[in-house]
């Protein structure tokens, strides 16, 4: 499908960071598959990780670092290819080793050292490929959009394309940059595919700061989206911080400009990953308002997006709304049916819970683009969500169904 | 696919029951839409309802006719076609206007009169066409195998086939029957199908004693299952009693026995429709064993089968095991890993968290089967659920992805 959003033609670099990527053999088809980026001086670090009960090693590894680290990370290292999950005690010893690695190399305590996986689940971990690549893998970073680019290119598993995003501002006439790169949540592999959301700023701010301001950007963005409602064992996402801008968050202007580029950065990376779902025909950008809370819209905007007879309705284009009301019936949420409004594209499809009379085939037309707003109303109360899913395609399930063991 | 459970040859009729059906131009084919069954004698009824928040004209009709009646039922008049749900108060309206008429033809009160419908939804309900068939409908009905099957056959949507099961034993040297009549709960229609099981017996039982009955069975037979895990508007589970057996369940021994019938009627019709699923390739078994609660069991249960990911590989016959432990993982129950086991087939392909040696081969051939058991042991305590599901197939995607407005 076509994406509504993509990765900028400029990349723009933040301050006091150096990338790197090569192959490592990982991946059968020999493609780049171990990343590194590097902040020589250092960086505050905040992360987000899967509320999967289920982990795989790195997602353990790192969350200890970063508690004895405080909140310090000299590097990251991410191999695509093999996702260290369900691989047992050996899966963290090979994690920690290559971290130990790492962090020999460049001069680090062990624990600044942030480690990622993405890939097949279940499958020993290759955790001496990567060692023996760890020396060439250093000194390839570099300060530079190439750096970023083979970085970008590396984390991929089953995406079509990367996905980077940056922003810069201005304050005291000093320049603030951040940059953001992302792998694919599509679910859609044979293997599990996972979300890994890297961000890399020179703004100046504590480990506390960035937690917060994280949090925030990622309610309105990569935690308000959805492709089959199944989550990864290695979802991650990570902010960096350098203060080599010499910019502090303190600052509440700085502070308010700051969390606007990061909700941007992420909802670019949030729509760049949803588009290039495989499988997916059809972006939905739906809108729950008129809920009497936040948690209740979100409750609400899952329940259909993760509807398996409204999602085949949107891959075939089908206004059916019907669906859409009965999937907000079973939400949970104690509705009240008769005050329900439905809208697809421009135009109400149901109006007081019932059906009303509106264009069809515009409606269709509506759903048939590659990118289509479905507006939810429930008249309780004041609050609203944005919820970005996809439809459910038969492609998907091909892709899906391939018998892979 | 094949069936691992089909209508009987032979059908047991409890006495006072008469069955008909006809065709009343409601389905576009012109096959019959309208059914009759009626207890001469009157019936003590309990019945149980989707717990979506939206519900169609017949369920709120119905269950107000059940508390103004406290739980007396002359007859049952259901329509396919039209699920008459989003039809506001027009469609409330004509559903009350068909039980007046038919409880005049009947001679006896309204509320007497349970009506049940299923079909597309957020079409005017045409109440017309169906007032105008009641007296040859009324005259049509008998207490035959005929009038069953033609029942059964004329409440079809999507379903290829009619679903019937009955039961019968023996207390105090009389003998008791019951007879169960539904159709599908596929949710694979462009138009939302229904689950509509009816149960009729003619064992002596009190309105209370029948509700406590149908949600001891239900629980282990009609709510432990799901095909895409969204809720209809109009499901409807109804017990009817007619006492002409002249054997009460007020003697334990009775009915110990008709719970078990009921149990067993109710499981052969939940076998039935989910293997009646259009685009289902597979039937899965899923067990949930080593669980702290029932409901612990039931959240692991529901949360696998509702994964896309995990029915597409079973579409493949994919023993895609990572996904389950996934699943497993974000269903909200607070696991650790480290004690769960997945069983496929009779190998166990996950031990204690982790990936383990089992063959392949074989677990592609158990998954390949129509009906395929999965295993998954918590370690957390000793409730358990059994809980019957279906793959996700390319072919339900197609169905429901038609353009149908």
């Amino acid at each position: 499908m076509r994406s509504f959003r993509r990765s900028p033609e400029k990349i723009l670099l933040p301050r006091g960071f150096a990338f790197a990527a090569l192959a490592a053999d990982i991946k059968a088809s020999g493609r780049p598959d171990l990343a590194l980026a590097e902040a020589a001086g250092g960086a505050n670090a905040a992360a987000l990780f899967t509320t999967n009960r289920v982990v795989a090693a790195p997602v353990e590894v790192g969350r200890e670092a970063l508690v004895m680290s405080r909140g310090r990370v000299r590097a990251l290292i991410v191999n695509s290819g093999n996702a260290n999950c369900a691989t047992g005690r050996a899966g963290i010893d090979g994690c920690k080793r290559v971290c130990r690695d790492a962090a020999k190399i460049l001069g680090t305590p062990a624990e600044q050292i942030f480690p990622s996986s993405t890939g097949i689940i279940g499958v020993r971990f290759p955790a001496e490929k990567i060692r023996a690549k760890l020396p060439e893998l250093a000194a390839k970073r570099s300060a530079t959009k190439n750096g970023v680019e083979t970085f970008a290119q590396a984390i991929m598993t089953t995406d079509t394309r990367p996905k980077i995003a940056t922003a810069r501002f201005q304050a005291d006439e000093r320049e603030v940059t951040l940059l953001g790169i992302a792998k694919g949540a599509g679910m859609i592999h044979p293997q599990m595919a996972t979300m890994l959301v890297y961000l890399f700023t020179d703004v100046e701010a504590s480990a506390r700061e960035l937690k917060n301001l994280l949090q925030e950007s990622c309610a309105e963005s990569l935690n308000s989206m959805s492709i089959d409602g199944d989550t990864s064992t290695n979802d991650t996402v990570l902010l960096l911080a350098s203060g080599a801008s010499g910019v502090s968050v303190r600052d509440a202007t700085t502070r308010k400009k700051f969390a606007a580029v990061l909700t941007e950065v992420c909802r670019s990376l949030a729509e760049q990953i949803i588009g290039d779902g495989e499988g997916v025909q059809h972006v939905v950008r739906l809108r729950v308002a008129g809920a009497g809370s936040r948690e209740e819209a979100m409750t609400v905007a899952r329940t259909i997006a993760h509807s398996a007879l409204v999602k085949t309705a949107w891959a075939g284009a089908d206004p059916n709304w019907g669906r859409i009301l009965a999937a907000v019936g079973r939400s949970g949420v104690t509705i009240d049916p008769a005050r329900v409004q439905i809208f697809i594209g421009d135009q109400r499809v149901c109006r007081n819970g019932s059906a009303c009379s509106f264009n069809g085939k515009r409606a269709h037309r509506a759903l048939a683009q590659p990118v289509c707003d479905v507006g939810v109303e429930l008249g309780r109360g004041r609050e609203s969500v944005r919820f970005l899913t996809t439809d459910l395609t038969a492609e998907y399930v091909r892709i899906n169904a391939d018998y892979s063991t």
